[in-house]
């Protein structure tokens, strides 16, 4: 390997050398005895024993704790549509994390198409070694449609983190904001800055779970059934949440909500906004790594709570407190879906994994919570076995 | 996990609980600043660097050393046709003979379809993480043209162990048994048995490597360009081996012949048919678990070198010989094939490997021999060189 020159200054090219992951074996490969086993003549038994049981597969291969980390590489990070080779880094980033966190493995695949028939086709077609898939990032509206062919088509459960594990963070810390500040979630109206895959995840979210009403924001305001210019997505969402027909800008909207959650781009707004928000508003500013409004601002201007998505600040909403026990859990009682229940109880795990420290700076566990992930697992199986979904 | 209880007096499905290979981080992540430089906010400048230089994938990714073992579980071992989950414990075993032996990390892809279009696509599709692609276990002559139209797509190796790792481990064992016999490849004259993927690529390589003369026989006798019941992969070899124009059945073929090699199934043959062969036959009888005539009976009836695929006889015709060598030589010069050349070059340092202790017994080095790899991983990178394949 040869780094670039110019870039040995920066410790994160050296610690990319080579990649971050590697296959190892589990069973040892020292003589003739084991070769025969692990391999030739003796694999040939097990392989006889699936083709006649299926559901064998399960126990015999690592199929029951395999995880693809599927991406096209259109909406990565900040950096937006990079494609499936510049993508590799964050999806091997995902892989370590499901095995440190989680316990699970994690494979990258980042796929050189972006059309969703064929990301559809492709993820089928190898769906066989893994027992769920991870889609990441990649970009709305497109995400919705292939989570939703290909949880359809498929018999263990898709997951789209940028979704969904944003969303489950976000109610567990909305859970405890509500706690500390006393006001339970039905009397909360809140703001969504941004409506692309995790703005309308986290507000069907949150709808779910009965919070008082939500106006989503994008980049042309508020968004209601009226408009014809938003996609079918937004339009889902437009017509269950904005209860109170609220029109106009993100500004418009803010004013006396009680909940600001920005998924969507740096330096949007600034305290004096904030302080058109309701007494003691909640202010969570997930942009990263510039927030959408910046954090001392919103505490001066009256915010009771600010959660970022920065991990030099309090209150890292951080989709790591959620995907790697949430697969864990499902895997567990080999699930087929990750259906509704599981999620909240994902929420729920990691909002009561703060316990008596709950505090304004401290409403999420860190990021290195090793007991979160295990709490996690055991909510989302216990969920998966209560609503019927459990396999085993 | 529980195995099925009939099955716990075979030591190989404990062996196989779980599977048999994990992924794993390479990279510390003990606190804030590992995440923060192997996922983000780091990694996103890893990202922008191999955006702007695609190349750098190879740097700061697993792609340099990661390679996709291929499968539609169509032609797993002896077992036939038995679909991409059955075929996943071969799979894994593939890839910890890579890592074990190649340092080469590999990743099983068992494809759940058949079509020949749609498994091109999907490996292509795949293919942004992987620096070369293992085809496995592909029924022919299905195998050839996914081969060659996945090779004509990418520009990462793509090679289908069933032909050239068995026609290259034979190619090894024959040019040592020529050695120790005194007759030059040349004058040698071949029956191969078996027309499968295997068969019709030692037949290549044999030619290739100027044997004198072979007749290739499926279970309707010896092939021939007046056949009109063979496919196109038959007909090509057709048109290129029998020299001397025979026909008839096996043992029309085999009578006077100086090497039998079979790449076919069990008992074909007997002692009686072996003695029918030129004076002092080679036999390589490579129908696994039970050869196409009897080891013993063969050397009784005149052989001079007996090989078979068996792992408690001498000369086991062995592909973990070649592959993790193969590929690891191939992966070390970023060669974008793996060609003609290479291909030889491993052979003969596979046979070089035997060193000054060749014997009839021992034309070919055994599976552990662990220089072997590393001597077959320089002779591939050095013929990719004199090529002009090589990339580093």
């Amino acid at each position: 390997m040869s780094a670039q020159p110019q870039l040995s200054h920066d410790p994160v090219f050296p610690l990319h050398l080579g990649g971050k992951i590697e296959v190892r074996s589990t069973v040892a490969l020292q003589d003739r005895a084991d070769l025969s086993l692990a391999y030739t003549p003796g694999v040939a038994r097990v392989c006889a024993v699936i083709q006649a049981d299926p559901p064998a597969v399960y126990d015999y291969t690592v199929k029951s704790h395999m995880v693809a980390v599927v991406t096209d590489g259109t909406a990565v990070l900040g950096l937006g549509d990079i494609g499936p080779a510049a993508a590799l880094p964050v999806m091997e980033g995902k892989a370590l994390l499901f095995k440190e966190f989680g316990g699970v493995d994690a494979f990258p695949l980042c796929l050189d198409t972006t059309d969703v028939d064929e990301i559809v086709e492709t993820v089928v077609r190898v769906a066989p070694v893994f027992g769920g898939i991870n889609l990441e990032d990649i970009s709305a509206p497109r995400c919705f449609e292939i989570e939703k062919r290909l949880q359809a088509r498929l018999d263990i459960p898709v997951f789209h983190d940028d979704q969904h594990g944003t969303a489950i963070v976000v109610l567990a810390a909305l859970l405890n904001a509500s706690r500390l500040t006393g006001r339970p979630l039905p009397t909360l109206r809140a703001v969504v800055a941004g409506a692309g895959a995790a703005g309308l995840a986290v507000t069907r979210t949150l709808l779910t779970a009965g919070i008082g009403d939500i106006a989503v924001v994008d980049s042309r305001g508020v968004i209601h059934a009226d408009r014809d210019d938003i996609n079918l997505a937004k339009r889902d969402v437009a017509v269950r949440s904005n209860r109170l027909g609220r029109r106009g800008s993100l500004r418009d909207a803010l004013r006396g909500a009680h909940v600001l959650i920005g998924v969507s781009g740096p330096d949007l707004l600034d305290g004096a906004d904030i302080a058109t928000m309701a007494a003691d508003p909640i202010v969570f500013a997930l942009a990263n790594p510039v927030p959408e409004v910046d954090p001392v601002a919103a505490l001066a201007a009256g915010a009771s709570v600010v959660a970022t998505g920065r991990s030099d600040l309090p209150n890292q909403i951080n989709n790591v407190l959620a995907f790697p026990g949430i697969f864990r859990g499902a895997l567990d009682v080999r699930a087929p879906v990750i259906n509704g229940a599981m999620k909240r109880a994902a929420a729920h795990a990691i909002a009561a994994a703060v316990g008596a420290e709950l505090a304004p700076d401290y409403i999420v566990p860190t990021p290195f919570d090793r007991s979160v992930a295990p709490a996690v697992a055991a909510a989302v199986a216990a969920a998966a076995r209560a609503t019927g979904v459990a396999r085993r």
